[in-house]
């Protein structure tokens, strides 16, 4: 029996929970409508070699993912991150060919990673992420992160701050790489052993790093900025420009690298300065990548995208006191008197329904104390009694909110029920207000 | 380069597509909210013990599932079906001591099974189930038949069929299951693999094998109504009346098993009728379980619940010639004239945006005649074009289905999008009128 239990860093949302989960996905598709961004679906496996790329030094890829062999022998891997699958998804359907450019994509959906749960970190977390596919412009960048930061001030989220920074194209990539090499090749001895090997594979990863963060050699690394080519400079220019045109406060963060080894040119991250927040600050980040599209046989395209944890997001959603708890009051509440009008009741509930009213009924004939409790619990606005009145075609109503009780026949019942719940109701042509009236 | 393709049963779901899946989860939300049904979420993976009951003699179980080990050294299975989770969910976070019986919830989300991929067969498959917990009462299994029933209906389905059966209570099925060995035992020998592990697990399969489907021995193998108690039998015949009331049409299968093993009482398939389905006739199907929540810890309660396939669906959908796909056209097109103007586009685009209209902009300073491509590519309302006018705090707008242009200042703007594009405008006080007027 003791296995019984939901897997170490999983959980199971239902209640006024899911209800939270529900306003943030609403918020989602609105906003995702607004901008013109579409749903794309990918699998939650791909094989391996989709999210294994050679040369790739981040944690994920080295130490996290949920690998495991198919009954074919294939090598699958359970999506540690939305890009991969996407891209993948992009090439393989010449979604490129599009003659509007760039293609919108938006996915929310579980990532796995094996890491140490804590608050806002789960194995199985949720994203929701945007990609902008195959128009390289830096009015994109500046449109990605604004979807990104007017979702989370619409949620209520006050305490952020957005951190951009540029990693250039390929060539101010590799002069400043370059340049790290030879500033961390005296200190890497008293450096910890990752970044060890993010000096081979990928040394602007080293800056990334929690362990030697305070290490002396940090603070006097040599900065992106002093590497950048004429056009990478001017792109990122550009961004900034953009950014004031859209009164959208921004603030460059010259050690900001990413956790992935894709990324080119615009980098970002949305922190939240909220202190209850602690080691997990980052709402969300993303940057652009030039090489990916081609990786994965596409074209010479590039991308740009952010990843947003529903997790972390319901986490500083708390921090900052903001209750997404959603009501689901119910409209209507049946209860049969005796065991003999049940069926009558159950038909009765099946007509409110169908007509669009959110009802239920008691099915395990109890009293009419239980029954009340039940009603008042969920928020009951019209309850209807089904007792001997039907043997006249008639049933007792009784709405909550006016105190007003009275028996309609089954042809008036919907009438009522429009003009007690329903606000687009004509009142003018009611005929349940005359028979209220009557009453 | 080879392996950049998704893995073989799975699919990547987008454009006209994503539409139609979005369809068909606005009706669930919008049936299970009229319901008074709860959405809940368990994790796509569970120790393995989960879903590998002992003594289940289902496919499932023996051949189809994803399970692998974590670095943890855990045996984790990808969730073959969604009832063990949501019951394992039930139990552990002890939502039986809930005053309001049934607990009804439901799921949507995908399940993953090793089968051989075929039309609205894949191996990750999605499924909308319901399951209704800790409350029996007839009028519970009468409910969740109609549930499905009524969606499946208003998404326009016609060529359907409810076939029910019930298997009775622990001692009716222990009697017909004796009934059927003594019935099986002679012919045994000429029958498959699969039907001799059933004979000593559960007999009770037999009856669904598609390999022995036209032996001899399963036209005469006695029937389950033969074997039902008294109360099972009353139990069952209370469930039919209710269909009665209810006015709908349901046929007794006798031989109807279903496809796992804890079912008890009653149980049930709603098939399609409909030619073009072929071998994937049947669109949902569930039953009862007296047993599965005391098995998973919990209390002597029983449930009852189905699951339906979202791509089976699909299938039905095309065969009755249902098209489910929705057009998502663009409230605004921004079109900047020249390069220079894209910055104030992008602002004037932020703000159109922040008024809730669906709009876009062109960011690679393309042609007029390509924007007005794209423009009538997505079906676009109005065009706004961002040219010299923006000198004097003015833009040209175009209202394409009433062929209407003319200059807007920048505080104008989202009074005269109001004017064209929202019902709920109140036209009497508008000044934008008095300006189309004025041209």
């Amino acid at each position: 029996m003791s296995n019984y239990q939901s897997p170490r860093g999983t959980q199971d949302v239902y209640g006024v929970n899911m209800s939270k989960w529900h306003a943030i996905e609403d918020l989602i598709r609105q906003f995702t409508h607004v901008y013109n961004v579409s749903e794309i679906r990918t699998p939650i496996f791909e094989h391996t070699e989709v999210f294994k790329r050679e040369a790739d030094s981040s944690d994920m890829v080295n130490k996290e993912m949920y690998t495991f062999t198919d009954f074919g022998g294939r090598s699958l891997t359970l999506r540690p991150e939305g890009t991969a699958g996407l891209i993948r998804s992009f090439v393989q359907n010449k979604l490129y060919t599009s003659p509007d450019l760039p293609v919108k994509f938006y996915y929310v959906g579980p990532n796995f990673r094996y890491e140490r749960p804590q608050k806002g970190r789960m194995r199985i977390h949720h994203q929701f992420g945007v990609e902008y596919l195959g128009a390289k412009s830096p009015l994109v960048d500046a449109e990605v992160i604004q979807l990104g930061v007017s979702f989370l001030q619409a949620m209520g989220l006050k305490d952020l701050k957005v951190l951009i920074n540029t990693l250039g194209d390929d060539e101010s990539r590799s002069a400043y790489r370059q340049a790290l090499k030879d500033h961390f090749a005296s200190h890497l001895e008293t450096m910890c052993p990752d970044c060890h090997r993010r000096f081979e594979q990928n040394p602007l990863r080293i800056l990334d790093c929690k362990v030697d963060a305070q290490h002396d050699a940090m603070a006097s690394a040599p900065a992106m900025s002093q590497y950048l080519n004429e056009e990478s400079r001017a792109y990122f220019k550009e961004v900034l420009d953009i950014f004031t045109s859209l009164d959208l406060t921004v603030e460059i963060s010259d050690r900001l690298v990413r956790g992935l080894d894709y990324y080119t040119h615009t980098v970002f991250e949305v922190v939240s300065s909220n202190e209850d927040m602690g080691s997990q600050s980052t709402i969300f980040g993303g940057g652009r990548y030039d090489g990916l599209i081609p990786y994965f046989g596409g074209p010479e395209m590039s991308g740009i995208g952010f990843g947003m944890g529903i997790e972390r997001l319901m986490v500083a959603a708390e921090a900052e006191g903001i209750d997404l708890a959603q009501e689901n009051p119910l409209d209507v509440y049946v209860m049969p008197l005796a065991k003999e009008y049940q069926h009558t009741a159950a038909s009765l509930l099946a007509y409110i329904r169908s007509n669009g009213y959110r009802s239920d009924m008691d099915v395990q004939g109890r009293s009419l104390k239980a029954m009340f409790k039940t009603a008042d619990r969920q928020k009951v606005s019209v309850l209807l009694f089904v007792g001997e009145e039907v043997n006249e075609g008639k049933v007792r109503v009784k709405h909550i909110p006016s105190n007003t009780q009275l028996d309609v026949s089954f042809d008036e019942l919907i009438m009522q029920l429009d003009h007690w719940l329903n606000e687009d109701h004509d009142h003018s042509n009611c005929a349940c207000q005359v028979s209220e009236e009557a009453k």
